[in-house]
């Protein structure tokens, strides 16, 4: 019986001690970000020196030569490029112009749908129908869809605490409105953009044809452009006029980026840490997802700096083709599984680069027993939320082969208002914010290491 | 035996209920809050048609217009102005003009320390002498400090993950430092910034001259501003012009302005929030504390709105003179002590805008127990830190009588980047987050209301 007490408390006395050195080693880890990370300077490079680097352009090919020297700068033990093959879609010049007050037209600030295809330079007029919701629009005549542009005037849910769970629920439009309307024979189509901004900027995003269904138009519009072309059809009949240009031409080369530290006790294992390295073809993709891809080249930098050894080997990947397509994400899990790597953990940053408040666990409940019984470890710097079940789009090919997923989950306050618009610029981003949204993964990679099987 | 533990069932049943009760009506709070809330436009009617508005200024006065106003039109039964005597403080023209390669004098962004005396209007020329800290200034030579400009060039230490803690740290350069070198015969003393911008932005604030002190001129320059001092001082010698035109003026009449909502069952027991209506000369005080007034009226607007009537007289007010005196706090406190004004809790925002994350609790211990009780209803809104012992400035009068106080605790990670420095602008805050914060004050109000004894 006194051994069996003695076994117990020795055994207290090394979790505690395993606690305090695990707290200690973090500390420095944190000191070693706050004071001298590069994760904000090179951040800037890229959205100032590259700009937007939508999939298939020049600036994306930029952007993975500029990933290639960071990764390097960073200390990456190896640095290599992954050939990704990506869809080549173009924006071109675009308006709309509607009778806000029955006679004139003027100029709304628009942006077409990722994907779509345009009027193909021809100005299109109409009459606007605007619906509320889906459901009004399946009740409408078959006349009054016909040959018309469908305005889905549905709302972001600003009720909603958690705007990633508005962002679900308001997203479908962007998906589902164009095929429902192209269906029913509809001319083309606007959204309320899925945005929580209390301004006129459109945010764009990913839209996409079903089988069968007729290519029309599909644009989003700001809210308060929403506001404005909601109130004029209540006022009575509004027509709208619609140039586009947009159109999918192929494919094109690209690269995910991907640098290596060499793991120790473990080196056949890999611990994978990324975001992706596209942005839409507006503002300069600063939060989505320019801070993912930094952050992830900041826990390489971070651990060479103070010269730790992890006993797995850790990648930092930066995925081409997050926003279109996804065939970053899907090129690295095909090559992991044709080479037969063992990955331990996959993490993704790509929710913004604002305050971190927690981590999401996509993985089975003993991992994440593992995960929880670090809260203590990570409370004294804002993270706190260990609830949410979310890893990330450019990993997600990856759960196919059983690998554990895990998402940072910055404050989802300001995403919406900035996600896919012009807005998303350098200046929106905190220092301190991206820098401890790059501790938090630095921090969860080595516990990670130390402790997952 | 048995009618024990029916009693316990009962009992845990009715408290099931009650949390039930409590959550499903913060729900319909949020709801009215993040659909239908005023503070955002208030807040940008404060910022863009007033502006800044230090004590004693016309713009202050103008504030307390605006805040009568909007106090009206969030529905409060009564409001009134409490007479408040403010100290004056001007500012004037002023320039720091320094030979950062060693010969010409180039223009530096700075901004005397608020309270001080400036040059009279006169050119100062004098050798500027950089120190790191107060421990290396005291180590000088009495030659080497007499009748020169001391730079204290101390860094806001971007370690500390708590920015507010960081703050606590260096802000004692704004108080200390112009005493200490004054006392041993420098002519003037330039501060870095208490500011964690990355940027060539000055941060004002308050400073005192002890008593008996020579009243020289201290400023403060932006953290660029200082790297660069900082290098030309270790190249060489510099010299620096210092011209300014800073002076306190006596005093001016202001007031406090007070929206109140009478109670039901204990009228004569009072809850008091709020936030502070001056601000510094610079910027426009939209964090600082434009923030805290808004959200104030905010949970006078909601709580009249939704029809809750609550026990206990709520009280909303926008104290004058925080920055420079905290002259409003004490006239509040005074009037209280005077009229025997039984006061239950005392709430105040004054830490930005940002994301809300905690409520500080300074009071006694078995009311902690009952706030952290609610712990669990304030989670889903990202409210998880009731750990840390913080009020408010200007409620800080109030403890004296014994008064339990609430501070509410926003993420701090951005807000020592805009604190009194011309970057503290209506921009700079978002809207959802305003509301959630103004979410979170009539949460705990209306749950003290209920709870508190």
């Amino acid at each position: 019986m006194k051994r069996t007490f003695t076994f117990i408390l020795l055994l207290i006395a090394n979790l505690a001690f395993a606690r305090q050195e695990d707290s200690l080693l973090l500390r420095t880890v944190s000191d070693e970000i706050m004071l001298h990370a590069t994760c904000y300077e090179n951040l800037k490079v890229l959205t100032k020196q590259v700009g937007h680097r939508l999939s298939g352009s020049p600036e994306a090919e930029k952007a993975v030569e500029w990933g290639k020297k960071a990764m390097l700068a960073a200390g990456a033990d190896s640095v290599w490029l992954q050939p990704v093959e990506v869809p080549r879609w173009i924006r071109g010049q675009e308006y709309l112009k509607v009778q806000l007050d029955g006679k004139n037209f003027t100029d709304m600030e628009m942006l077409s749908l990722g994907n779509t295809d345009g009027t193909d330079g021809k100005i299109m007029e109409r009459d606007v129908i605007c619906v509320p919701d889906l459901n009004t629009f399946e009740q409408l005549d078959a006349e009054k869809i016909k040959d018309k542009i469908i305005f889905f005037d549905y709302r972001f849910r600003q009720d909603i605490i958690n705007t990633f769970e508005g962002y679900g629920d308001a997203v479908k439009y962007r998906w589902v409105a164009v095929n429902k309307a192209a269906a029913r024979g509809a001319a083309a189509v606007i959204i309320r953009s899925v945005s929580t901004g209390p301004d006129a900027a459109p945010h764009t995003g990913s839209s996409k044809y079903n089988d069968g269904v007729r290519h029309i138009p599909a644009v989003a519009i700001g809210n308060t452009s929403a506001d404005a072309l909601s109130k004029a059809c209540r006022s009575g009949r509004v027509k709208a006029q619609l140039l586009s240009h947009c159109k999918t031409t192929g494919t094109a080369m690209s690269f995910n980026v991907i640098g290596e530290i060499k793991g120790d006790s473990k080196k056949e294992e890999i611990i994978v840490v990324g975001g992706h390295l596209d942005s839409w073809d507006v503002g300069e993709g600063a939060h989505d997802d320019g801070a993912g891809c930094v952050q992830a080249i900041e826990v390489v930098r971070t651990i060479k700096a103070l010269n730790i050894k992890p006993r797995r080997t850790i990648r930092a990947v930066l995925y081409m083709n997050e926003e279109n397509g996804v065939k970053g994400g899907t090129a690295y899990a095909d090559s992991a599984l044709i080479r037969k790597e063992r990955h331990v953990l996959a993490m993704e940053s790509d929710a913004g680069g604002f305050v971190p408040r927690g981590i999401g666990l996509e993985m089975p409940d003993p991992l994440k027993q593992i995960v929880r019984s670090w809260a203590g470890i990570f409370l004294p710097y804002g993270i706190h939320d260990f609830s949410q079940e979310e890893g990330g789009v450019d990993i997600s090919p990856l759960k196919k082969q059983g690998v554990p997923l895990a998402g940072l989950l910055p404050d989802s306050q300001r995403y919406f208002d900035l996600h896919h618009s012009r807005n998303d610029i350098f200046e929106t981003v905190n220092h301190r914010e991206l820098k401890l949204g790059a501790w938090t993964m630095a921090a969860f990679v080595l516990l990670a290491d130390k402790y997952f099987p």
